[in-house]
């Protein structure tokens, strides 16, 4: 176990593009489509900055980038954040690194006049783990659809009011 | 009342930042902010094409420009599709015209494999209107989330299978 501090890094890099990329195909949680999603939401901020919507926070250890939280202000909402991703590297999981992460992205959203934080996952019984990470937080499931993104495969709709 | 027959245009064209623009504001229905999103959508359609996400959908008449509907297949999902905006200038309102866009738009989806058709309204009072809309085009409330634009100004999802 890797004992160096662990920091938060605010600002994008465009080595994030490689390094989201590999934490999340490193999890095996994503399908290669999802990876590039990822991705894409750090080239978006790359390229518009905080106007993208697109906010990262990632977790480094001795220079190296073990996880990141990606979450941002939700367009024509007074306060209310959209958490998209949070991903740690398997190397590193099991430390409370994403609830670290988790912790550290609320206290930004709550300095920046946040609200309400909303995620969205799926309703497969693979992301049980990922909704019991979630209501650990403080999410409470306030809507389902069914048949969202696949048939069988509803949206699952968390809120934390904060 | 103007008689000439209603076509459809799916291409979009540079002027339609400003069409859509003078349309939206015209309804006395949208916030700057709301009018400023709805652009936001055509100059990403013109900067990346399909790819953007949004897709749209013009009903002329005359050569004029009097509606539109603006919507996308959602990433991540098999065969939903969001439904996101739908205006018709006030001078050509009450002849069926959203009415009719919403029905080719819904044929444009269903050709192209989609299955499910989401859209979000909020619960203030005056999106009444709008609600009763969505319930004659086939649409039924599936999810409610309380105080998600802003303390009092929830969010309202619709979806209608296809």
């Amino acid at each position: 176990m890797d004992h160096s501090p662990l920091t938060y890094r605010q600002t994008v890099q465009p080595a994030d593009c490689r390094r989201v990329a590999d934490i999340v195909e490193a999890t095996g949680y994503f399908s290669p489509e999802e990876v590039s999603i990822a991705v894409e939401l750090v080239e978006e901020h790359l390229a518009k900055g905080a106007a993208s919507g697109y906010l990262f926070l990632f977790a480094e250890k001795g220079g190296t980038t073990i996880g990141y939280a990606c979450y941002g202000p939700i367009p024509g909402t007074l306060a209310s954040y959209d958490f998209y991703w949070l991903a740690v590297h398997p190397d590193y999981q099991g430390q409370g690194v994403g609830k670290k992460l988790h912790a550290q992205m609320e206290a930004l959203i709550i300095a920046a006049g946040g609200r309400k934080i909303y995620l969205d996952t799926s309703s497969r019984p693979q992301y049980e783990p990922t909704r019991k990470f979630h209501e650990g937080n403080g999410y409470r499931q306030c809507a389902f659809l069914e048949d969202y993104y696949a048939p069988g495969d509803g949206k699952v709709t968390f809120v934390k009011d904060i």
